[in-house]
């Protein structure tokens, strides 16, 4: 069954507005009386379509669902920022994987110059992304992707752990780090993790990093892909704590 | 420093030859006394490039390397073939991950038709693809595309422990099935993992698979795309056994 996150307004008024009346409308083809499920990220239910109309779509809400599909920690990736469209691909994945926020980190190897007048359209463009795999990977609450930043601006001193996956340290064959820090989390952790760009982190940013807190970590003995390392990081968690 | 999988025949006569020798002329634009990895899967060494021409590479052998990079098992890939070029990432990203060998599984909702002849020419080219991988993330051995082939056509008598990825278990709960067969694993046990094409796997289909021996898993509470899904069981192996 499809899912839409709606605001709270439209929650209170069984109604879904926006972009999303054109998926129920064209891309899913749905009729008054098909099911799906509406959630504002607090509650969530299964409703029926009453009517569809351009921009507004209302429905009625059959029965409230509990949800509980959410890591039991805030996971925030810190992405170097990669070539071409990876960074879209890296925020599907890992909001199905159950990431909290994530952040497109511009770093000394990054391949990408921000421009500040494209900078809001394409967050924009991101935070879409990260709501139709929140939807489709029937999260409880929506990934949010929160800024595309300069590493030195970024404030790190809300986590309770600071993991650095580093290819070089896989090379030298630390494999102790990643697992020791995600089996002492606690409900509720808030972890930051940063995945360099393509040409890796530079020896001035891991000095930074490990600086603020950061512990650098090898995550097996392959060579990962900036796209794959995320993936690895949050596959782990989920199967560390949510498996039994 | 970059790796070439040769021939056991060009191992033993320090060269290079074939497609290769285009990459390291003209992708890594190397020169005589450039260090490069070369291996025959079996032996491994770094070697210094003592002349580069069009279709052949000579080196020099310097140092023999052990490189433990595999899994301590055989992990093959059953996948359902999904739409578009998803394959490929998930060939991409499942050696990275030190998949040992990959099968395009053609099920009931695969959305693709096998054209007999074109079938020797798309495993080429995911054999380059797997190959590729292989040599950038530093495996001991080649990850190997080996078929595609019907679900009903595969022999998956030789295996210690089968695993269907099964989304519908996953809503239901089901969260301990897969955690227990990674832990339970031994040395070079032989692992089949089928995972569906889009529209996930029909229940003829797993009433075969079970008949067969399979065990179906969930992945965790969110539901995951066919794409990562073998990202989740291969970071999760990984993870278990690789990690202290």
């Amino acid at each position: 069954m499809q899912k839409y996150f709606v605001s709270d307004e439209d929650f209170k008024l069984n109604q879904i507005t926006g972009e999303d009346c054109h998926h129920i409308k064209n891309v899913m083809r749905c009729k008054p009386g098909d099911e799906i499920i509406v959630s504002n990220e607090t509650e969530e239910v299964i409703a029926t379509i009453t009517s569809i109309e351009t921009n507004i779509v209302r429905y009625e809400a059959k029965m409230a669902i509990q949800n509980n599909s959410e890591l039991p920690f805030f996971i925030d990736l810190y992405q170097g920022y990669p070539k071409g469209d990876k960074l879209e691909d890296i925020i599907k994945h890992s909001t199905e994987l159950g990431v909290s926020s994530i952040y497109a980190v511009i770093m000394k190897r990054s391949l990408f110059k921000l421009d500040s007048k494209k900078k809001e359209s394409k967050l924009e463009r991101f935070q879409k992304i990260a709501k139709e795999a929140s939807e489709q990977s029937h999260r409880r609450r929506l990934a949010r992707v929160k800024d595309i930043i300069e590493l030195k601006k970024i404030d790190f001193s809300n986590y309770d752990k600071l993991i650095i996956c580093y290819e070089e340290d896989a090379k030298d064959g630390e494999a102790s780090n990643f697992k020791q820090i995600i089996k002492s989390l606690k409900p509720n952790d808030r972890v930051a993790v940063l995945v360099g760009p393509e040409g890796g982190i530079d020896d001035s940013e891991i000095t930074y990093l490990k600086s603020k807190g950061f512990i650098s970590c090898g995550l097996g003995p392959r060579i990962l892909r900036t796209e794959t390392a995320s993936m690895y990081v949050l596959s782990s968690i989920s199967y560390e704590w949510e498996l039994k």
